[in-house]
């Protein structure tokens, strides 16, 4: 952090606009899966079931429109679309993947709770149980 | 990403939730002006000028009740009021410094842009300006 006003607010619009890009939800699976290369549509929408057909296609054209992607059609019979990583895309991996790491040792999922509480040790057993306890009811 | 429906959509929901936690504005600033230690509400404030009273005492309460940090009332005179980062808080720390580096990298600055695009190099360059023209005009 800078001691400067205009600097430290530029960094939470970057720090805000970066959470944004990646906070919508999906947004994280489809990377994930992307990140192992090179993709057809069909393989992303079967790595992720819950997914609906109009929600992938409206994520995949906003990861496209930010620069995240790049959409390819491929002139074969029959004709299919792959998606790749840019440049940009690729260099999240580390953010998601900390992330990632983060939200599994410390968001309980739901029906899991008793069970995070005995796998961890007394002072992260602590501030779990805290922590669940203040868990807002529109978690998710 | 696991192949069965409810693991990845579990694994979504908690990354969801950790993108809600930290994504709030300026919970970012906040978080990492705590990640220096121990801290009086006066010297949050001061380290980020732009935030209003009103803000920041909302975020720490938000923060508290979700487990990542302590609010301690420390009965001197004046009596004053110190904010601390649990263990959940405190390992948010590689998370948010891969975020802070990729926006660093890859979310222009207004008024920045032609500055960003020179440093580059010609892929990264190619890629961001690709990414500077999908800006949505609402970036935040």
């Amino acid at each position: 952090m800078s001691d400067s006003t205009g600097a430290v607010s530029q960094v939470c619009s970057r720090f805000h606009r970066a959470i944004e890009l990646i906070g919508s939800r999906w947004t994280g699976a489809i990377l994930q899966t992307l990140l192992q290369g090179r993709t057809r549509y069909a393989a992303i929408k079967s790595a992720i079931p819950d997914l609906t057909d109009r929600m992938l296609s409206e994520r995949l054209r906003s990861l496209e429109k930010e620069g995240l992607i790049v959409r390819e059609v491929i002139p074969e019979t029959p004709v299919h679309v792959e998606y790749e990583l840019t440049r940009k895309g690729r260099e999240l991996q580390n953010a998601l993947r900390e992330i990632g790491d983060w939200a599994e040792r410390w968001i309980p999922l739901e029906g899991d709770r008793v069970k995070s509480a005995d796998e961890s040790n007394a002072g992260r057993r602590r501030v779990t149980r805290r922590a669940q306890k203040a868990r807002s009811p529109h978690a998710g």
